[in-house]
């Protein structure tokens, strides 16, 4: 197919795809005559794949870039791809030290090894439930800490899910691709899944519901 | 205290503290003379729910104002604060029309029904997710879509601890705050412990775990 019909399979504006190409998120075209490239269900599949990264990762066009390699990389395993991901779609952030941020790290480090969690302490994700506790417990949310146990186990279902879907695919190109997707969509459905439960429990709580349930 | 103190209680720069106070995000201070304001505690608790918002939450001065203003306002109800907490802090997204979006909407209403949510589905928090389930459709992700029920029952842990959480606070002012915080800086911190623990799922899952657990 030519661009145009690109364009119109994937719903992304031409300079768009434009950009993504001199940007090497997408392939280019395979040159068929001057100023003329095709493209094919490939294209079609990695422009789905850039945009939805792009819309919903809140990742930058160099993070995507970093990912897209990794994909496209036949010596990427899955594990090595999970990992890699996880840094590159977790916003690292620095922690005033002091001793809200010593009580987090003792917090993270005492968690991780009751749970018997495999991680290093110095990941991104690691540093950014350290910098969140730190600043629970700055503004006195310490109710909030004391149940992170409760909070921890509900968030190891979430993830036995996360794995079981992702072992159900079987092209490896295709799990590399979930693994990325999986995990950086997840983040946003989470949430959102978390505001709407939020809405229906607190009216429970607060007596707002008087029907019964 | 002067506000180079309350800068040293807080470690927020002073004119970090003055854009606040300018903003309306904090109140300003006593005034005790020419050119010299007093700050008490109720400064330093400010100053830090607001910092704690900025930097987690990744909100806007604009949001953080908002916010703010409804937690001041004594005629604010906790169960009013929550759903203009959750709406403020949920970016929306608009979900380009077409046959995925149409499905999802249809997924997300009879999720919403099944479970006997009461939200509303014109709601920021269900339009995110209506984009989100459009988006892993366009991908081809059907199989993370077909696991929502699971994903919704964990979700659903995570909020019952949450208003758990909540309903131990008994001071009203206090109640409003750990509402905002809570569904502000829980989002990190699921996302950051749900990273943590698929790294050592995906050991066990991919057999590269050979110590018993």
């Amino acid at each position: 197919m030519r661009m145009a019909e690109l364009s119109a399979a994937t719903g992304v504006p031409v300079p768009t795809i434009k950009y993504y190409i001199r940007e090497g998120l997408v392939p280019a075209g395979r040159s068929v005559g001057r100023n003329q490239a095709a493209y094919d269900d490939s294209h079609v599949r990695k422009l789905r794949l850039v945009r939805s990264l792009a819309e919903y990762g809140g990742l930058t066009i160099a993070m995507i870039g970093e990912l897209v390699r990794l994909l496209d990389d036949p010596d990427t395993d899955l594990f090595r791809l999970f990992g890699t991901a996880q840094n590159t779609i977790t916003e690292e952030r620095e922690t005033r030290p002091g001793p809200h941020r010593d009580k987090a790290e003792r917090i993270v480090a005492d968690l991780v090894a009751r749970r018997g969690w495999h991680c290093d302490l110095s990941d991104p994700a690691a540093r950014t439930a350290v910098g969140v506790l730190a600043t629970l417990s700055e503004v006195g949310l310490e109710d909030m800490i004391d149940r992170l146990d409760d909070y921890a186990a509900a968030v190891e279902r979430i993830a036995e899910i996360d794995i079981d879907v992702l072992g159900d695919v079987e092209d490896r190109e295709r799990a590399v691709e979930v693994v990325v997707v999986a995990t950086v969509l997840g983040d946003p459905l989470f949430a959102a899944l978390r505001r709407l439960t939020q809405a229906s429990v607190s009216r429970r709580v607060y007596k707002l519901d008087k029907s019964p349930r």
